[in-house]
């Protein structure tokens, strides 16, 4: 097996140290406590039986949900982003031996699938639309890919390529179909660049380009009454397609998996969040390897108005429950769904965004995904999640240990523990700071081995401090200028740039670089954000923002109902605490408040008649919330 | 048959005739139009066939919901008002038919029931939590009861004494229990005044004392497995009673009804909205019989939690769709349920406080609600009903024809037919004018017959005339100043009084009258409401409210999306259109909207760099939204 590079060299995770003192902790209670609780709970669920059950020839008795194997490979993979970063030989064997338990699984033709082997064998590509058939292969093939790059062995990666080869004699051929929950294309991209194999890109272009081709979808196959739903072994109920897939007069409507019209042509993000994040990072991913124009198009333009209508200024998306998806355009509730996952995604598609197009403003979003509509999902001490993410809460949401449809907490686990493919990337020999974590990185630019060393003060103060050394090698380099900072200050060895630095976008820095320091200051001000006055729920209403995190006002540290906080200050103090959430700093400033006098046993009054008075606010990282007492939260103040 | 009078001498329904601007063509579509096509409806439904198949002996063949027998009788006892009135040969006709049919499907031991005849037999009185079976008994005793006093005749009253005879046989004696939806009790109440015959008082003091007095509720008998639902013939569903009488942890729990503890003891009105209106109001009908401290004040006590923290400033009640009902105090959230007949059981039980109390409060309520939360939910055209009734819509709420649970529309012809009866009433040889609506009254106070000729042109402006003739009698009038008025005038025969006019509650006028005429100016200056600090959902908003009427702004009238309009004018210009909404008042003003300029592709910005502007707005009377075009409706403004 010789590995591909892919569109030209990049950065590895195993060549990116972190040691960050706002993400490690995070990421070493990934390993630690998610990680390994997650390994447990494959044991637990019945996950790992399912596959032992069908190595032994046996059938029936599956456990869990019907796409229950994905849990597995999602953990493999997740562990696979910690073994390319260190060595951890409990954890490979543990991984090891559950790769052996799905190798065993895998039946003669390639097929590798645990609720179809034991309870449905005959009903093999039937239902496209509900069974995550090849949601699962997708997974398998993810993690076969992350399991061979930390790793080098092959066997996962024999594995998935054998399935990868049966799925690709089957569909185009015998079976004209796309998966009802996106995730294989993508993975496909991933299996293409790891072997080199062109088959399984234009596998991955086949299931985009059929995806809404045909009014009926074109994965119906010819066993229509599998859009049925039903109720299955151990109580999983499996969805009728219906009610997700059929407007209410009964016609036919693919929009819930982006299915409702050729991606080409799709104007707005649409359906299911999560689905539609992994077919963006698809398509993104093969305009990388095709560079089609038209693709390209489709996806900025999907881009544009999912940036610009249709997401939280905590980078959530998706607020409408019943679909867990996208709605209309400006309609951000603050009673948000925003799933994790979708977050999650989001990251995904915007790294791919990044390396097809070299922009900064795709950086931008994923810092603020990660620090926001990401991190929220995830409790402090890395045991409890969110699966979804409001704006806004009256004290009854909280978070949970773990899930029925537990896609969040190993889908927080994978991006944690990737966490270093995001800060350095290299594009067309240029080496890009997308992200400020502290860290260094090894790698090869052109000819010169280039050597960052990068001690980051974010998010709670301004500033950067970056060591560069190249052995005297001219290598360019990119700095994100964060688009949330009014002013930055930029000096090399001490001194200040000539050049200005742009207000956003990449400050461009070439010299021969040896043992140099580069240290950035951006401004951490206080901003008070107003949304489009087309978003009725932000109407009248101001989010604070500091450097890259969005703030919020909770209960616990404020006396008033949350909603009676009016007018906050401009002028605000902040303050670090290192004994509050696990350190973090806090804002404080006035607001104004309704003075309650004459209220007693009146419900509607006169406005004349009520008084307002300034009161003190704190506001604390969105993140952070639902970490103390239980009680209301909201991130739209009264402006 | 000799008639009790109840509590002293009353203003019947044939003393009033009502010749309003305002009001006369809505009785006279609720006549020609609803009441008509009700008499339709239980023919098209299968309502009367049901009475037919009993009459006959058959069984099974059920048709409509399992308290559809309540249809016909709701039909009887708005049609009795309408002949109260004026003489109708036709509809006379058409009532004593279904009364006939009613009459021949009562069994030889009293029981009337189409649903337990027909469908379960053996199983009469087993399901009281969720059959309604007193429920209809309930309707059948106030429609016999509207139809004695309309007619003299007394077939359906003696069927009515015959059912109500076997009811308090049963209950109380075999068994022990109340009903899951009240109704019966304040039925009860009338058939004691109209009859003399104390049982019946009796019998509804016993459903009222025993009601929440056992923690499994007085009424689960000795078939508890009838707590479960199921589908019955012709698909009615009957809903699982544990879905709504158990608490998440499956203990039971009667607050859906009213049942979680004795009435007395209720701090909070809980549960089903109209349920508690009808529980409310039967219990103030026995304080007025009884003078019981104890209940009075506990009456006063919930009427004061529902209006001082759980009422909409429409007059609407009951916020969640879930339960049709009450929440917490001060959960008003604009997304409204607000059944309309839970505003008209509202009006029941308050025009009953008013009897109990003699104060103009509960009076003024029953106006606030007549003109707002009850008559938003009959269209213009008086054949569209609204089941809920939001206090804010995006566009997507929309009267109906008719409902499979046809409660609203019955209920609303009910009150229409019997707004006679809250214009005048007499207490304590006084006679009080509780609302203003054109009228005619002619009845005896003590020794004197006195007539009172009133114009009013409420809502749309505040001169009222009543023209006062009791051949010289000595007869004091009680006049309501509107709590909503500012300052009003008063003069008789064109002088001013020498008394001060009250602020609000009742003017005493008493004199010699003959051919006087006393005129009322009341004002009807539009003011801006506000709401409870703790109203989350009104915080930084105002509602317009000109006299008896709140006004809303929609979309059709208004050029932006109604939540960009800020900071709404105090000075305003209102003028009448005899064009618009079947002539109504609007309310011009100006208000803040901001300036859509540099808000290209961006979603959110920096707060201060978006200007505001100043525009016009339009606002109409709440009542009369969506009958034109369909569009978005805000009643509470942002300020």
């Amino acid at each position: 097996m010789s590995s591909h590079g892919g569109p030209g060299d990049t950065v590895t995770l195993a060549d990116v140290e972190v040691d960050d003192e706002f993400w490690s902790p995070r990421r070493e209670r990934n390993r630690k406590v998610t990680i390994e609780y997650q390994y447990e709970q494959l044991e637990e669920s019945g996950t790992l039986e399912n596959f032992r059950r069908v190595a032994a020839g046996e059938s029936g008795g599956f456990q869990g949900m019907w796409f229950q194997d994905s849990d597995a490979y999602k953990w493999i993979e997740a562990a696979s982003y910690v073994l390319a970063q260190r060595d951890d030989p409990e954890l490979e064997e543990n991984v090891d031996a559950v790769i052996s338990l799905i190798a065993d699984a895998q039946g003669a033709d390639g097929y590798v699938n645990t609720y179809f082997s034991l309870v449905e064998p005959e009903n093999r590509w039937t239902n496209l639309h509900m069974m995550h058939e090849l949601y699962c292969a997708g997974h398998l093939i993810e993690s076969a890919v992350a399991h061979y790059r930390a790793t080098g062995k092959e066997t996962l990666l024999d594995v998935a390529i054998d399935f990868a080869d049966l799925v690709d004699d089957v569909f185009g051929d015998e079976i004209q179909g796309v998966p009802g929950h996106e995730e294989i294309e993508l993975a496909l991209v991933k299996l293409y660049r790891v072997t080199g194999t062109t088959r399984y890109l234009d596998l991955a272009k086949y299931f985009i380009d059929l995806r809404g081709t045909d009014d009926r979808l074109a994965w119906e196959i010819d066993n229509p009454e599998t859009l049925g739903g039903g109720e299955y072994e151990d109580g999983a109920i499996i969805p009728d397609a219906r009610s997700v897939f059929t407007h209410e007069d009964g016609t036919y409507d693919g929009r819930y998996a982006q299915a409702h019209e050729p991606l080409r042509d799709q104007e707005t993000v649409d359906g299911h969040s999560v689905r539609a994040m992994y077919l963006f990072a698809a398509a993104t991913d093969l305009a990388i390897e095709t560079s089609e124009s038209e693709l390209i198009e489709a996806i900025e333009r999907l881009w544009t108005n999912m940036t610009t209508k249709r997401m939280y200024v905590t980078g959530g998306i998706g607020p409408e429950e019943a679909h867990e998806g996208f709605t209309t355009n400006y309609d951000l509730r603050n009673d948000a769904y925003a799933e994790t996952c979708a977050a999650i995604g989001s990251v995904y598609w915007n790294q791919r965004l990044f390396e097809l197009t070299g922009e900064a403003k795709y950086a931008d979003l994923i810092e603020r995904t990660l620090y926001n509509g990401f991190l929220a999902g995830v409790s402090l001490d890395g045991t409890e999640f969110f699966y979804e993410n409001p704006l806004e809460s009256d004290g009854d949401h909280h978070r949970k240990g773990w899930f029925t449809c537990a896609c969040c907490p190993p889908n927080a686990a994978r991006l944690l523990a990737s966490l270093g493919e995001y800060i350095y990337s290299q594009r067309e020999s240029e080496l890009y700071v997308n992200q400020y974590v502290s860290s260094t990185v090894t790698t090869t630019v052109g000819d010169a081995t280039v050597k960052l060393s990068q001690d980051s003060s974010l998010p709670w103060s301004g500033g950067v401090a970056i060591d560069v050394d190249a052995d005297g090698a001219s290598v360019p380099l990119r700095l994100r200028i964060p688009e949330w900072t009014e002013s930055t200050t930029v000096t090399v060895n001490g001194e200040p740039l000539e050049a200005s630095v742009p207000s956003e976008g990449y400050l461009e820095l070439e010299r021969e670089w040896t043992d140099d320091r580069i240290e950035l200051t951006v401004d951490q001000t206080v901003t008070q954000l107003e949304a489009h006055p087309d978003v009725a729920a932000d109407a009248g209403r101001v989010a604070l923002k500091r450097g890259p995190l969005v703030y919020c006002l909770e209960a616990v540290d404020n006396d008033r109902p949350l909603h009676q906080y009016e007018d906050p200050s401009s002028a605000v103090s902040t303050e670090y605490r290192p004994d509050l959430l696990e350190g973090a700093t806090v804002i404080e400033g006035e607001a104004s408040v309704p003075d309650r006098e004459g209220w007693d046993d009146e419900l509607y009054r006169p406005a004349s008649e009520t008084a307002r008075e300034r009161t003190e606010f704190t506001a604390v990282p969105y993140y952070a919330w639902d970490n103390r007492d239980p009680g209301s939260m909201r991130v739209w103040i009264r402006s």
